[in-house]
Parts: structure tokens; sequence; C-alpha cells
């Protein structure tokens, strides 16, 4: 048999530190071994390997049930065979232990007892924990009298490196009260009404990198940010997500008030005939709308409609309220639901059926007045991305082929996924210029002021940011621990975690710890700091770091009797894992700035990371495999429609089997952007479009997109 | 021909005064004239009456247009005859005002030229502002030699009493820009498409006492609150009405925040299945379920409802995520829309298709808990209604009879509107103890901490406060000049308004003018109060102290010239129309404390009111007189559902025709107060239900409700 470090240098595995001792055959002689030999690893879980066997006809061959789990971890046979509905699994006795891996005591057992043989024919259990805790573990190597200390990430990736086609491991998320959760992957629709006694998904086992659709809505379970729904394509917004919805808009309320945007409310529902007035926009929105017909048992007269979108609901209304120019300008806005009936393949917060947004609405004298207003709507979206999210966002002006239904012109902060390579838009401002003003459309009209007698058409603006935002906060930020929030925007932007009790531990040790995390968090609240202290009983220290660090939030503390000695805290960054001990004196104004550290981090690595990878092209041959490294290209382009329809046939014909998840395989623009001084000036006349040889207008961003 | 004063005498209309002077032939000489009379009162405005032709066919015989009005009022021909659709209105000529009014000159018109003989040949045309306004008005006699002094009020009682069945006035309200309005009873249904060119509904003509649905619903229109929509039972929620929306989520978030509640968002779908799991649930709602069964061009496999109320949606979901009595309490609260398809006549707030509320579900481990938790939430409606809005409201329990369809029991505060003396339901808190989470229904249970291995089915509450709040709040302050808006909620709680401005008025002084009044309010906003300057030109401090007064807000700031000189402004309370002085020097301090009287003095005076309509009736005689009497009855109640349903019935049956928009003509049960102390104490086994001579349990309230 290969020794355990044998094993793991094959994958190029190196442990921390390895170290022969005597012989321990218990956690507690384990744990006294190991802090007593020179050097031991600072601080460290046991890790503990466990071989159950279910009950098996007797003329048939068990398939053991070995259980690797961090110490605390309640791994009895009851509770592993509940989750895998295996009856009665009973511990092994040595000589099952000898039969399958050929050791003769439990004491023996370790992850390596697992190797090419031995593992097909076994069930191969892992804690769910192990992966994503930051802690060092103590592995036994292959005996009771050697040790490695190895991260979780490592125990992981030498089971994974053991899985085939056909045996995979399972993962399982323990809890306190024994229920648990398997790795399968996630399912779509849940039965609504089967409660599956203490079952749920998790994003274990799902790297970003590898499926990054399954990962992003294993996330978002994860987090507890959203739960599927019995109405397909509909989601449910939990607090963990919807709290941060409610930042946007608190923020975004106060600046559009300080614009004169006041908010309204208009009914949900448009009768058939107005809303299908104008011909162009209900062409862009006919095909996803939702129809009431019935009401109670009677069939309506008529059929009504959800609306997609208000410009039909609101716009007769304001031909009438809008009297005079002293009416001027109408800026109205409201917080609603829409309803865009989608066929495609629904993503939660990307594209769902119902979602949440703003839509403002507002009427202008004269053209400059609305250009204006469009560029001031979209400096603010700007800022809710890249000030609140942490999302960086390129301002540009959508081709004429990509713009609003019924629009002159559509702007747009435009985001990116780096993981996919994809675009993605953010929010759009737009000018409907006199498009649904003028006499044979909503006769939207007053006397000029300054020609009297004559009538002037207003200027109208129409803008909306939505509940997407979330979808892309999660896509850019987010790591193969789960979420990462940024401190804006998060409703709980420090956790103050109490660390070192044992069962040693006094009452009155306990009591001074939870009661220092306590007085902590309330200083920061004091200080107007979201904290929070978990002083949940029967959960370990490494089970509250595992939930918080899904959960994304900015700021780990955590409060120990050594840090209470030294009057300090180990403050834990989700962002970039990085600990530093930080003094309590002056702990609010510490905490703050790292706060606002962590929030500028944030923007700028993910701003790099978007930058890197906008490509100036100017060869045809180079823009898809500049694609198909997942990267925007820039092209001086000829901002013809035709070409654009070329370039998306050309890019999808060129490009590989289409992602049924992605809208788009072939590229669209995404914008022009405003500053074009980023790339090489384009020379009037000579600078030519490299997918057509016109002459090119302006840099222009194509790319996958959603 | 009687004299002026004869004939208000013969109305009792005592004029102001009445002053005899030397020929007054254009108004400039007019105002000087009364001016420099001894005694002339100290400010009026002069009250101007025109006549004029409409292009008529030479064979038929004219219908003379008379216009009274004030005499800033823009009242050209071309400006009425607009409004009126007639053709052509040239002023008349001497001829013509001899024909009809047996006059020689336009000097001697007034007002007076009005008689029974006179009335009916005629169009009568009514600057709508006179009957609101607070000035007195200098109105002609006889004689260009005759003035008398009349409040609007009067002079509208004057020409009010001319009408006939056939013949009525027409009211005109005029704006600046020469726009108008008709008196005609307002439009349920506008031609969504058709606008009409500057003609809208007003509220002028109705008044409270009289036709109390017209006057809700032109108050509604004319404060800006509200329109009508294309789509019959909806309404649109101008920002007048969806600030006071606002104010009132913020104040309750911050308070179920507090808590523990988080809001979420669930889909606004339910399907089928989902929605008719809970059949007596169901059944109160599903006579009003829209259904919608198609979308673009596609019919859905099943109809989906649209949530008439979240129970159903949200239940199957707790189940899922309460596995553990760590999981409880759980408590979500969304903000959202439902739709209620009402086949009954809709009511702007009070009975609309769709509304806008919070809907707050929980679920708790023991019932002492959601118990408790019923009554918490319930206090925070009764401070919404008594300490936002000033309406007095009584909290109590439901009858068996009246509860929430599916709930154990349901706590209500019940509002009153002295008016109809109809009984409102304010906002309802529910505990739905184990009905929904029982194994049959959503089967939400935990282990008992308390005795492991048994299940605990966790006990429920739902709760919920809508945008009928906002109707009741009208029904009880609003008057005959429109809204009155308790300050707390008032987007607007303050308006300063420029006065003293005339001809003669130089630049500098309009100017200084002017910026008082922007000084003053930007001082009051910096003091925390939301005040704003009104210094639209074109528009005299009349026209602004009507629009201000429609609108409700509680105070107004009058600035002119003299307030200048002495330091001081004169202060108008909206409720109670007094004035005062006040100095500018600590103006924050004393105009805070003034919209705090206001605030308070309008819940007294509304409770006072409520209380006084409560009446302890103990023989069933009194009942009905009492009820015709717009009171509340309280009765010593058997609390048996068959007496409730007997009550109704003859309590209906002996009262007359129903009213068409009151839902129950018939008396039902309120509520039971929590507070009994009010009332004479119930013997046991002796005091008897003067309905049905059963022991009386408690007292409770009785009444026509909406």
């Amino acid at each position: 048999m290969q020794s355990a470090i044998q094993s793991l240098a094959a994958l190029s595995i190196a442990p921390s530190s390895s170290i022969t001792h005597r012989a321990a055959t218990t956690f507690e002689n384990w744990r006294e071994t190991l802090s007593s030999v020179d050097p031991a690893p600072k601080s460290f879980e046991l890790l503990k390997t466990l071989v159950y066997k279910p009950k098996t006809a007797k003329t048939k061959t068990p398939v053991p049930v070995v259980v690797i789990a961090r110490e605390q971890t309640q791994a009895s046979g009851s509770v592993v065979g509940k989750s895998l509905n295996l009856k009665e699994l009973r511990p092994a006795n040595n000589e099952l232990l000898n039969e399958f891996f050929s050791i003769s005591d439990k004491e023996s057992l370790s992850p390596f007892v697992l190797n090419s043989t031995t593992y097909p024919k076994v069930l191969t259990v892992v804690d769910a924990s192990i992966e994503s805790s930051s802690s060092l573990f103590a592995v036994r190597a292959n005996s009771s009298s050697e040790t490695v200390f190895l991260s979780g990430k490592d125990v992981i990736a030498y089971l994974k490196a053991l899985e085939t086609d056909t045996v995979k491991i399972e993962t399982l998320e323990f809890t306190e009260g024994g229920a648990l959760s398997t790795s399968a992957p996630p399912v779509k629709e849940e039965k609504e009404d089967a409660r599956i006694e203490g079952a749920v998904q998790i994003a274990v086992g799902v790297k970003k990198e590898v499926d990054f659709a399954a990962w992003y809505t294993n996330v978002l379970l994860k987090a507890d940010m959203l739960d599927y729904y019995s109405v397909s394509g509909c989601y449910i917004l939990k607090p963990w997500s919807f709290s941060i919805w409610e930042a946007i808009q608190e923020w975004f309320n106060t600046e559009i008030k300080k614009l004169g945007v006041q908010n309204a409310y208009f009914p949900m529902f448009i009768s058939q005939k107005v809303l299908e007035r104008e011909k162009d926009h209900i062409e862009g929105f006919s095909p996803e709308v939702a129809w009431v017909t019935r009401a109670g048992s009677s069939d309506l007269e008529e059929p009504i409609a959800v609306r997609p979108t208000s410009e039909t609901a609101m716009y007769p209304y304001y031909a009438k309220w809008i009297k005079s120019y002293r009416d001027l300008p109408l800026k109205l806005n409201q917080w609603n639901n829409v309803v865009r009936w989608e066929f495609k393949n629904p993503q939660p917060f990307l594209r769902t059926r119902e979602f949440l947004w703003q839509e403002g609405h507002t009427a202008h004298l004269t053209a400059a007045e609305a250009d204006k207003e469009v560029l001031d709507i979209l400096e603010l979206y700007r800022q809710v991305f890249e000030d609140l999210l942490a999302v960086p966002v390129i301002p540009g002006i959508k081709s004429e082929k990509e713009k609003f239904a019924g629009a002159s012109y559509t702007t747009t902060v435009e985001g990116f996924v780096p993981t996919t390579g994809r675009g993605i838009q953010g929010a759009t401002s737009h000018c409907l210029g006199q498009n649904f003003s003028r006499p044979e459309m909503f006769n939207i009209a007053v006397e000029d002021p300054m020609r009297p007698q004559e009538k002037l058409y207003v200027h109208q603006n129409s803008w909306g940011l939505s509940t997407r935002t979330i979808g892309v906060m999660v896509m850019v930020h987010g790591d193969n621990q789960g979420l990462v929030l940024p401190p804006r925007v998060s409703s709980v932007q420090v956790v103050v975690v109490p660390c070192g009790i044992k069962g040693g531990t006094t009452d009155a040790q306990r009591t001074e710890i939870n009661s220092k995390c306590e007085e902590l968090a309330r200083n920061l609240a004091a200080g107007g700091i979201r904290a929070k202290a978990d002083l949940r009983e029967g959960y370990t220290p490494g089970y509250k770091f595992n939930d918080w660090e899904q959960k994304g939030v900015p700021l780990r503390l955590e409060i120990g009797p050594k840090d209470i000695e030294k009057n300090q805290t180990l403050a834990v960054r989700r962002d970039t894992g990085e600990k530093a001990a930080v003094p309590l004196d002056g702990l609010v104004t510490s905490v703050s700035s790292l706060l606002t550290t962590i929030q500028a981090d944030m923007y700028t690595k993910a701003r790099d990371t978007y930058f890197s990878r906008l490509r100036e092209i100017t060869r045809w041959e180079d823009v898809v495999p500049t694609l198909d490294a997942k990267c925007v290209v820039v092209l001086p382009w000829c901002e013809r429609e035709a070409c654009e329809d070329d370039i998306k046939d050309r890019s999808a014909r060129a490009s590989g089997p289409t992602d049924e998840r992605a809208p788009s395989a072939g590229a669209k623009s995404l914008c022009i952007p405003f500053d074009q001084s980023r790339w090489t000036p384009i020379e009037p006349g000579k600078t030519k479009c490299p997918a057509c040889g016109h002459d090119a207008k302006r840099w222009s961003m194509f790319g996958r997109s959603y």
C-alpha cells in the first residue's frame, strides 16, 4: 500500500506538515499528543473517519459507508442512514474493516484507506463543511501514530481524485439537529407540498469555474437568497436578497427625489386596446404578455394584460394631466412588479417571469432637458452598480438594433461576468423623444410658450433598474465558498463569533466570551455598522464561520479567551480571506475603515478583471478567438444594422455548440461606450470596420451576453 | 324689481356690510371708492359679472351666458366658450342686456340681475374658486353705486337658490392657462385615449353632507390624490396620495423590524392546486380570484391565479424552511399588490380590484408567543391610524362570523365615518392557530424541544394593512374645501404664499417678498419641517390658497410687505381655518408646535365625534333609530352567530331603501372592543342580549359598515 504522503504527492498535494508520534487511540489523546509535539501547528481540527455497514441481505456483498467528517460533526449511523435512505447503519466490525481495507482496527482508519481499489467498493460520504472551512485538519495517515496536516480543500481534492464516472463522493451537510443534505444536483422544481424531512440542496461540489450555472443557483440557495417556487420562472426573494433590494431602493429613491421625481402607483392591469396602441413598442413585448381572462368563475369581456412595462398604461394620463407648459416637467417613478412570460430557460434574477423594478417616466418641454435627464439617471445607475454593488459597468449607448422598442435612443450601463466572459446589461435609460407624445400616438402636447398658438409635443424619457442587479452582483463577486457581499448592501456587515469554547471551558468563561461578543456587536451597531453576534448554541465556530461565509458577510470578528486577554479580535475578510488581529480600542473606526477598504477592493478587483478582458480588435480573424477566450471585443465599428446582424451570425457559426442557458452564442453589440479615449483614436474615412470594411464610426463593444 | 338686500334677506343671508357710494364704472375706481368709504372692510376681492352671447341662428332666441367670476379670473369669451363648447361667444351688447335683464349698461350688471324670471332664460356660469375662497367679495348690488360684501359661500347660496330641476348652475374651474373644468358629475370611466382639451372634473358643488359618495371621489380628484383608470375598479395613485402610503410604510417598517420581522417577496402568481389547498380559506376568496390563462398567444396548461392574499403561496415554503425549533420564530412581511376582482360597485381606496398592502406572516413555537404578537401588531395598526392619520379606531376582536377565512381569531381596529354613520374596518391581525400548520394542511412542524420525538405544529399569525387607510383618512377629515391632511403624513406640511403683490408693486418689492418666502421655506426645511414656497407666477394668492386648501396642506403661511415690515407671517390652519400672526423669530419652533397642535386637534375632534356616536343600547326598539341617527350601536351581546344573522336581517328590513354604494344596510357586528370599561358592567346570567334574550357576554359594536 502506498503511504499517505506518496498518495498525496501523486496529486501534487503537499501537507502543511507531517508528524510521527506515539500511537493515539482516542480523540483526546490524539489532540494532546499533537499539541505536545514540536513544531505543532498553532491551531487545527481533528478529522475523523467512520465506517458503517448497512443492513444487507445475507446473500449479497455489503457496500460499506465511509464517512469523513470534522470531529465535532454528529455523524451517527442513524443520521447518515436517514439521509442516504439506508436501513440500520451499524458501525463496521473489525472483520469488515479487514475484508475491505486490510486493516485490523478502527484506530487505523483514515481517508487514506480509500484508494483506487477500495474506493469503488464503498460509498464515500464527506462532511460538506470540510471543503469550505478555513481550518487546518489533522488527518491520520496510515496508522494511529502518523498524522498529516491538510487544508479542507486538499482533503477533498484527494477524495475527488478517486471519483470515477459512475462512483461519486456523496457530500452531506450535517447540522446540529442531525438533519442533513445531499450533494445531488439542485432540484429546479421542488414539489412544493412535499416536505422532504431535513433535506435541502447545497452548493458544495460545484465549482464556479466548472459549472457556472449550477454554481450560481446553488450559491443563491445556500446563501439563503432565494428559493424556487411552484410556478415555473418565478422565485421567492428571501430576506437575505430582498434586503439588498431595499438598500438599492432607499439610495435610489433619495437620489431621484433630489431630481424632482415623485413616486406614484399605476395599476398592474392594462386593457388590450391600450396595450396595443404603440405598434413598435408592443411588438417587442406581445409574445411575453400574460393575460387575465377570467375572474372567479366569469370570463372577462375582454382579456386584460398584466403589465410588462407601463408606457401605455401611463401615457394616456400624461396626455390628460399635462395641460400647459407649467405642468412640465412631469417626473413620476414607480417601484412595482412586472411580468414577461419568458419561454426560454429561466434564471433567478436574470430571466424571471415576474420581476421587481423601478420604472421612471418623465415628460419635458425641451429635448435638451430630456437628454440631460437620460444621462443624470444613467449616472445614478452607474453609482448603484459601482458604488453600492462594487460591480464595474461601462456607460454607453445601445446600437439601433438593441435600443428599447419605441425609444429614440437607449443608454445603458453594461456589466461583465468574467467566469463566462459574457456581457450583461445592467440598467437602461431611454430617451423616447416624441415617439409616444406625437398626435397619432398619445397626443401629449402643450401650447409652445415660445410660439403662442403652436402645439409642442413633449419630450419623454423612461428608465428602469430591476432585481437583475442582484444576480449580476452574485455572479461577479461570489466564489467557491458562496456569496461575497459588498459591505454597503449587506444587511449584516460584521458577524462576531465566539471562539475557543471547549469542553473544559467554565460557564463563567463562556459567559464572558459571549458577553464580549455581544458588547462588540452593540458598540459597532451604535457606531452605525450593521453588526451581529452569533451566539447560537450547539453550533461549532467552524459551522458558524462556514454559514456566514456562504452568506457572504464581509467581515468576521472572532473572539476567544486569548483575544479577550490581549484586548483584540481576529478580523477575517470574506473577500480575500485575510486575517488580522485588530485592537478592541477604536474598533468602530478600524472596522469602518476596513469595510470601506473591502468595498473599494472588491470594486477594484472586479474592474481590473473587466478591463483586462476588453480587447481592442481590428482584424476579423481575432474576433472569435477573443470571444472564446472569454473576452469582450471592442471594434472600430461602422454602426450599420446589417453589419451587426452579420457579426452575430458569423461569430455564432464560428463558435462551438451553443449553451442552452446562454441566450446568444453569437456576439451582439453591447454598447458604444461614451468614453472612447481608452482606444486608439479612429481616423474618419481611414479606420475601417473589421467586420465589413465600411468606415468605422466609434469603438463598440461586442460580446456574448445574457 | 326686488333690491339686492331684499333678495338676500329672503334667503336669510345677511351681507357683511352694504355700502352706497358714488358710481364706479371701472374696477379701478370701484376699488378705490370702496377703500375710501368708512367703514370699509379691511380686505376684499371684487366680483365681476359678465354676459356673453353665443352664435345663434337668426331665427332662434339666444341663450346668454352669465359669468360670475373673481376679478383676477381670466374669463374671456373664448375661454368660456371653449369649455362649454359654444361657438363665438361675444360680449353682449346693451340691446341684449336690456332685453333679458331690463338694464341699460354693463356697469349695472351683478349677480342680482338673476332672479326666478331671468335665471331660466340664461346659462349661468360660476367661477369654481368663489365658493371655497376665504375672501370677502365686493358684489355690485343693483347699480354701480351700490355694493354689498358677501362671503363666497353666500354668493353661491344665492345662485343655487335659483336652480330648478332642469336648469343648474355650471361651475367652471378657471386656470391661468385659460383651461377650465366643468361641474358635470364625475366621469367614472374616462375615455383613456381622448384628451379632452383642458377639461377635468372638480369637486365644487357637491357637499360632503349632501352627496357623500360624490363628494369623496371629487375630493380625491381635486386634491390630485387619484385618477380613474381604463380598467374598471383600478385607480392611479398619484404622488399626493402615494407619499402618504410611503410615510406609513416607512414608519411601519421601522416598527416591525424592531419586532424581528424581515421583509421578503413572494411571487404574485399561485398555481390553482396550491391556491385551493385550504378549503375554508379559499371559499372566502375564490369568487374574486383573477386567473391568467394565456401567455403571448399560448394557452397555459393550467390557469394561474393572481394572489388575493399569500397564505397558500407562502406556507409550503414555511414547511420546507422550518426544520427545527431553532428556526422559529419565522417572521416575514411583504409589501405588495393583491387582486380581488370585486363585482360590487368599486370605490377608490375602499373597494378596488387591485390594491397595495403589507402582509405579515409569522410562525411561532408557542401559542402564547403568537397571541402576544397578534396584539403587538394590532397596537402598531392603532398607532398608524391614531398617531399618523389622526383617525380614531377601536381595537377589538371580530365575531366568529366576521373573522378571517381560516383564522383561529381575528383582531381589528375599527374606524368610523361620521358623515354616513358607518363603521369601517381599519386593519386586521389574525391568529391562525394551527389551522394551516396541521399535518393534513401545510404540515409545518418541528420536534418539540420539551418532548423529544414529538411533533409540534407551529402557531401562525397573519396581519395586513392596506391603502384603504388613506380612504378612511380622507372620509374622516375632509371638508367642503377639499382634503385635510394630518401633518405627520402630509408630504407638504407648510406652504408659504407670497401676498400683497399688486399692480403698483415694484420688481424690487416683488423680489423681496418672494425671497422672504423662499427663505422661510428653507429655514423650516432645515428645521425638519416639510415646507414649500409657492412662487408660481401668474397665479393670484387666492388661487394658490384655494389650491393648497383643496390638497389639504395643514398650514399656510402668508407673507406680504406688511408682514415683512412687522417681521411676522400670517399662519392659517387648514383644519380650523384659524388665522394668527406668528413672529418670524423662532418660526421653526412655533410652526413645529403648531403642527403638533393641529395633529392632536384633528385626532381629538375626530375621536370626540366617534365616541359621541357610540350608543349603549339595551332595548331592541332603539337599535334601528340609533343606526338611522348615524350612530354605532353597542349591545350587551350573546355572541351567537344565529343572533348576528338575525340582527342583520331585522335591521335591514327596518331601514329604508338600501344605498347601492353601501355593502350592507343591515347592521353587522363591527367588533367586540377589548376595553369594555366604557359601558355598564355586564352581570353574568342577568344581563340579556336585547336582540334575542339570551345571556349577554360582552358589549359588542354593531353598525352599518363599508
